[in-house]
């Protein structure tokens, strides 16, 4: 679209955006139908909004909005005038369009409404390494329920989920708190701007990267960071930045159970306020529901430094953190760290509609999960099989290789013609390449002899790694076998199965 | 984004986008699931590419070039630096992704590439009744074969892939010509400019709506439509008018088999050239092919007015049609006609490679499929069931409404505890209108007595049905009945199953 545009446009996919394929899609796509199998039988309905959303439906919720439109993708509706039309922007979660879905459509849905979705996601970030730009998101969440139980569900919901993608229950963990236990420490140390306020639960949200020593700087008049970047801080009063100090240091016991880390949150000396006091009342109860629920002390804890990022949740807040470590080609250790989250954002359909409807629900990303399961050797360890292969050596013939790769098919057999133009060699190639189980080979001397010549690819394999004489490999033609035409299917299924 | 911006976003999806859910997304993810199947067992390798291409790389190619951005979304990259970065749009189908795709991996693909896709695409088109500007496509393509067999390959797992979701043989049919027969006549008729041939070829492209007097208007000088709007003619000249005419009438002969249809097109009279002819030869290897592969007469037929919309089709052409006539609401027979089609696009990779790719491939719409076969009954009959409801009553038994929830899960039954705060009718309605089979009671007296009532809802449906009185019904309880505790999953599991 501009003048110097070249002839030949090149061949690349968008910056911040890849292609996936073959084995590692499947994977991904197991994960998904794993976790959804759990959501149906958790009573979860399935629900796919579209891609574009109205920019207003679709609110400011980004954490980083000094990025262009943002941080979404958006362009203005031009069909149907000559008029500019209005904003439209892909979605950037699953629960903006939820919360527009739930006003929408509230008074014929049956309440509360409990609905999983899934699919990609876009955000609107300057691509950088395994920074994607497009990513997909597995969520599932209940509108119209202000009970803790809705939370505990979700919460145990997404521990069975995470297990059925092939995470042990060591590998994984879900960590829990409340955003109110901080709007009780806000309004007993007085700060009522909700800028302040928002900033402030920023720098906490930092907690895991930066630190005490960091968050306080954050808190306080700001911090310089090593490559010298000043991040202005929230600037609040002393006291109130003791107080939450002495909140965050309430989660530093490990292995306590849900309930002592309620006490020691309690007994921190802070006042928390009514709402902070609400909080844990909420949070005792999730803790009852877990328990009574069979859900693991490590599997779910309480952890009061989890804030999340997202700025419309109003009171439980969730983050499901990998704890596994894996290396990398060069032998670094990985960490994943965080793979979704969730919580409660009573107010999100409320700006619809006016009304408050309660609502709760948690996200994991399906390709870092992928991902990680992958680097951890625990994605499926067969590697997904490929069709057999049927040679074509001569167009004559097309018909006998024909019948063969459509007798293959009808017996359930994954088959398929080699339909390039190469040679015996390349054919075999590509067969290997495919990984393909066998090859059928239907020579001339085969279609006179009413015969069919077929070669276990992993025998030859196998075969092939022990004979270290080449010669000697190419003479006994290991894993080949020629058969009467009519045991072509018997033959093959002894091989496969 | 105006000035005017209501407080409150009004909750509605964007024009021409839509929601769907429950049981007619699980219909449609059933049809994608089936037909990914079959695509499998023909060997073919999932692939997804990301919603955006550049859009240099997608190309211009759909038919009605004269909307906004040639129909498609397209928006200006704007992350990572202050001047405007290049354009990207979503992809329009999923053949032009594909052909970016092979073209930059190229040289590591097993060849010929054999891929199969679906997912969402994209057309900025002005909305209208029943036209989404989001809908799901399912391809497969093979590339790196100019094989006549790699084309009936497509065509035959084509027809098994229909029938894979539910049609049968009598209501689909597969319509298949050669673009290279138009080609022949257009250089046997002197005709070499390229925006005249693309003129002639969309008129002809409307035949099936218009007949051969609005085509033969369409090829001459124009035609003048019933609402009084002019299209401008392809203004060839008039002996090549009557061949294309005589051409065209060679598909008017009902039930003839591919090649009789053929052995009319070569006795039309008309010259072909050598285009023409080898399109002859290519159709005749492809009917072969088609009968090794017992694919009926019947389910692929050679219909010579086939042309396709799409601009980068160079050969072999095809659309699949379905011939179910079903009745909407008011009675009116609604006839849904094309639902996807392919062919041969030989020069589509060598836009970026300048190096001619041979490639074939079919699409079909998965949305309009399942709104068809919805229509027709034939989507699955059973409707979706709901979880197994179990009712709330108080806060101070939540412990043994959980209890019985998770032991219902655990046992494979999809269940859910009613999270709302409304009373027992509320929640009986709520359970009949998740299609609950049951729900589950755990009242007081049944607690105090280590029982549990269970409904069973298809049961108490059935006899309220037959049960004029309604105080009868009420005495009887029908399908209702108290069992000791541990007796929940048995009993339910005899509901259920």
């Amino acid at each position: 679209m501009t003048d110097q545009a070249p002839i030949r446009p090149e061949a690349r996919s968008p910056r911040g955006f890849v292609d996936r394929r073959g084995h590692d899609l499947l994977a991904e796509r197991r994960i998904v139908a794993r976790v959804s199998e759990v959501y149906e039988r958790w009573g979860f309905e399935a629900l796919e909004t579209s891609a574009f959303e109205y920019a207003d439906a679709l609110g400011k919720f980004l954490p980083d909005a000094d990025r262009p439109n943002e941080g979404v993708f958006a362009l203005q509706d031009d069909a149907g005038s000559d008029e500019p039309g209005e904003w439209m922007a892909l979605r950037y979660d699953h629960t903006a369009p939820l919360a527009r879905f739930a006003a929408q459509n509230w008074e014929t849905l049956p309440k509360p409404y409990r609905r999983y979705a899934y699919g990609p996601v876009w955000r609107n970030e300057k691509p950088g390494p395994g920074r994607l730009r497009q990513f997909w998101q597995c969520d599932a969440d209940t509108v119209g329920s202000d009970r803790p139980e809705a939370d505990a569900e979700i919460l145990a919901m997404g521990v069975e989920g995470l297990l059925a993608t092939g995470l042990t229950p060591d590998q994984a963990v879900i960590r829990v708190s409340n955003r109110k236990l901080f709007d009780g420490l806000f309004d007993a140390g007085g700060l009522t701007d909700a800028n302040q306020r928002l900033t402030a639960l920023r720098a906490v949200d930092k907690f895991d990267r930066l630190g005490i020593e960091g968050v306080r700087l954050l808190l306080g008049e700001g911090r310089l960071d090593d490559s010298g970047d000043y991040t202005k801080g929230a600037n609040l009063p002393a006291p109130l930045i003791s107080a939450i100090e002495a909140f965050l240091a309430s989660s530093s016991q490990t292995n306590a159970s849900r309930a002592q880390v309620l006490d020691a949150i309690a007994n921190v000396g802070a006042s928390l306020g009514n709402a902070g006091e609400a909080a844990l009342k909420e949070l005792s109860a999730i803790d009852r529901a877990l328990t009574s629920m069979g859900v693991e002390q490590s599997a779910v804890v309480f952890d009061p430094t989890i804030v999340r990022g997202l700025e419309y949740y109003t009171g439980t807040v969730f983050e499901a953190e990998l704890l596994m470590e894996t290396r990398d080609d060069k032998g670094r250790l990985v960490r994943y760290g965080s793979i979704g989250g969730g919580g409660r954002y009573d107010d999100l359909v409320a700006r619809f509609t006016g009304q408050t409807i309660p609502a709760t629900g948690f996200s994991f990303g399906v390709s870092r999960l992928a991902s990680a399961l992958r680097a951890a050797g625990q994605s499926d360890q067969a590697r997904t099989r490929g069709p057999v292969v049927v040679i074509v050596f001569s167009e004559e013939d097309m018909q006998h290789y024909l019948d063969a790769v459509s007798e293959l098919r009808k017996a359930g057999i994954a088959a398929e013609l080699y339909l390039g133009r190469a040679g015996m060699k390349a054919q075999m190639k590509y067969a290997d390449r495919r990984n393909a189980p066998a090859v059928v080979i239907l020579g001339g001397d085969e279609i006179a002899a009413g015969q069919v010549t077929i070669k276990d690819l992993d025998a030859g394999r196998a075969r092939a790694a022990a004979i270290a004489d080449n010669e000697a490999w190419k003479a006994e033609r290991p894993g080949q076998q020629t058969v009467m035409r009519d045991a072509l299917i018997p033959t093959l299924k002894a091989i496969i199965e």
